[in-house]
């Protein structure tokens, strides 16, 4: 059958193949699984395609699936999900772990205590490798993950962290006090899931303690975890660049439609905004079309520059690599690269217009505003993002719009005005 | 001194902090390194910081500072620097490790073989859990990072794997290959870094056997180095969705401007292109200026609605959401957004458009041309990526230059030829 061909398939490819088949195949296919679900395939589906497979499934079949899933993963599962499809869930897990998920929901979205798994190896700081080897020998469940045993004082306080790798190669007589790391991060519960990804990548992290307010161990995040949450907000980041908001390839046409279209009403008000600039300049337009021809040359050359420096600083903030340290040196250079290449730009452009048009003031006219456009763009480009990262505003989500009506307008009136005033 | 006060800092900070100080003050910092400086800070650096501080350091103590890194590591290192460094270090390094380098530099750039680790913690297959144990703890080094032992058959191919964990907890007694997981990715040496990176994030993996050509063990990678992989790979397609070449912010101003110059080369072309449709449509202008004012707003809601489609299409195929399966669906529901937020922003321009103009044949026009590049936005944004994707290139290198020049086009023939055709 065909559920037996998809049988040596990992969970995120049936999840892929879920994702790409549409509604009526999607809904047979998953009849099929009249007895067993493979809870890892409801964790990798996108959230839309994920709702409609859980109605789908039985709730016996829904229940075993769950079941066999770590806390962090029925946690990033019932976040999204409505009310009673949470119920029904929650309902289903064994009591501990109903607790430590609903432990975890209580912390607040897109935290630390969100993305953390309840299972940890602990051990006592006086305890040698043989005890502790033996205490995991003996257990009768040990976290499917795990990297670190977290050596904790009687209050439950992290004190220190010893790899399995130097767990494993210690004679069994050593005290856990002489081979455990004592220089380690410590994840705050409530930490913005974003700064937790940033600790991962910076200090290449495999696995790392989360605590509460007290700093007490309540959990611990691992590295596959946080590489989820990086590419998140990589993806995020790309997305609201574009103007696209939040959504996947399964959302539905209506949805996708109302997703784009406050990113393209902005875009109507700047359009119009810059219009209003060109209508200052309807005379001197009247008198020579060449200008209307000619005047959406300066405003994409300034678009552009303006978008290449504000992707630079959308992404240098998101990195930290752009600080209070260096953010001169960084405008300064956007600023330079702006009046280098509008310099070159300007001459070629300029070269251009004389023979297209056959009038010398006019390749002066574009070359000039191509120069002061660039450099504009490579100032607007930087300064914008900052200020906005400053005050609070993402900037990945409102640069495009702020940075491209500056250059629209500065292009449009630098070069009619310039216009007006040289060849009239 | 200020060299024990940056002792507590991660070397990764270090490097961050090198970064973003001037080329003056970094070079009296690295003098201050005159005994010891940790290898690690320049496998952070970036690359033009990192020629410039190697250069700085003398030749013992950058000996030292190699020779603590792993092989992974020196490759990281090796393959971004000029020959006569690269001698420097190679030299300062063991026999057996620059062998291990030097084998792994053999493998092609941004290959698996130049991302793996040689160091490999192997087993026997017919070996007991006591006996693995026993070995790793009469090793002599064990490899900085690892998560399972390989197990091989004579000839050197995996044949399973089994986590430190499962390992650890687990009765001496116990042969290995009761214990070992049997289905596990294998990465080729030869394959592209993008595809680990990829392999790594879909299936969770934590550590992965590298193997030959004749499918021989010949080294491992860990999910951190795959995890920067991600991070490079996207912070690459955000910078070209941009037209930002590869570069960083510690290039100089001249880099900066060489890496700029050929999108906006392109730009220019694409610009005048648009143009010479705008010409066509002189007479036109000079007849009814009102045009001039609005059409930049047709091209630049098409420009918006293209790059928004584009972006989504250029991710959906880096994630492999984007297939044979599913692209039909995906270009009908791009149109289909296209056409419904098309109508809905020709209903408001049309009725701004008369408004403004007092012309409502006027109106009409903004409104039809409006819906046409949009649609055709749609359409572009979608089709364009997944062609060049089919024939090799990457789209998100020259999706956006293509689009912007379809939806430009488009806009200004639309708006202006129906103009011409039922104003005049
Ligand atoms: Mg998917
Ligand atoms: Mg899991
Ligand atoms: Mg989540
Ligand atoms: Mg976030
Ligand atoms: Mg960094
Ligand atoms: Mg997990
Ligand atoms: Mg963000
Ligand atoms: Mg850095
Ligand atoms: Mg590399
Ligand atoms: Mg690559
Ligand atoms: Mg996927
Ligand atoms: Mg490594
Ligand atoms: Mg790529």
């Amino acid at each position: 059958t065909l559920v037996e061909l998809m049988e040596p398939l990992h969970p995120a490819d049936i999840a892929d193949l879920l994702e790409q088949i549409n509604a009526f195949d999607r809904g047979r296919l998953i009849r099929l699984y009249d007895k067993e679900f493979d809870g890892d395939i409801l964790s990798e589906l996108d959230e839309s395609i994920r709702e409609e497979v859980i109605a789908a499934l039985t709730p016996q079949v829904l229940a075993d699936a769950v079941r066999d899933l770590d806390s962090d993963d029925v946690v990033d599962l019932l976040e999204d999900l409505e009310e009673p499809q949470q119920e029904a869930i929650l309902d289903a897990l064994e009591d501990s772990d109903r607790v430590a998920v609903e432990q975890s929901l209580a912390y607040p979205e897109n935290s630390a205590g969100r993305l953390m798994q309840r299972e940890v190896v602990t051990a006592p700081e006086h305890w040698s490798v043989g005890q502790v080897i033996d205490h995991m020998r003996e257990a009768e469940e040990l976290p499917e993950q795990f990297y670190h045993v977290v050596i904790v004082d009687p209050r439950m306080h992290p004190v220190g962290q010893v790899t399995l790798g130097r767990l494993m190669s210690s004679r069994r007589t050593l005290p856990l006090l002489e081979i455990m790391e004592e220089t380690f991060q410590v994840i705050p519960a409530d930490q913005d899931e974003e700064d937790v990804a940033y600790a991962f990548n910076q200090y290449h992290l495999i696995s790392a303690p989360v605590v509460d307010g007290d700093g007490r161990l309540v959990g611990a995040i691992t590295i596959d975890d946080a590489m989820v949450v990086l590419d998140e907000e990589h993806e995020e980041d790309i997305l609201r660049l574009a103007g696209v908001g939040d959504g996947s390839l399964s959302d539905k046409v209506s949805e996708t439609t109302k997703q784009r279209f406050p990113w393209l009403a902005v875009n109507l008000v700047t359009a119009i905004f810059a219009s209003l600039v060109i209508a200052q300049f309807e005379a001197t337009i009247a008198q020579f079309v060449a200008l209307a021809v000619l005047m959406p040359i300066v405003a994409s050359m300034g678009g552009n520059a303006g978008t290449q420096s504000l992707t630079v600083a959308v992404r240098s903030l998101a990195t930290r690599d752009l600080t209070g340290a260096n953010v001169w040196r960084v405008i300064r250079r956007e600023v330079l690269v702006g009046l280098i290449n509008g310099v070159i730009f300007a001459v070629v452009m300029g070269i251009i217009g004389v023979i297209w048009f056959g009038t010398p003031m006019l390749g002066v006219v574009i070359g000039a505003a191509m120069v002061i456009n660039l450099v504009v763009a490579g100032l607007a480009g930087t300064v914008i993002p900052v200020i906005l990262d400053r005050i609070g505003v993402d900037p990945a989500l409102a640069s495009g719009a702020f940075v491209t009506t500056v250059t629209d307008v500065v292009g449009f009136f630098a070069f009619l005005g310039l216009a007006g005033a040289i060849l009239l």
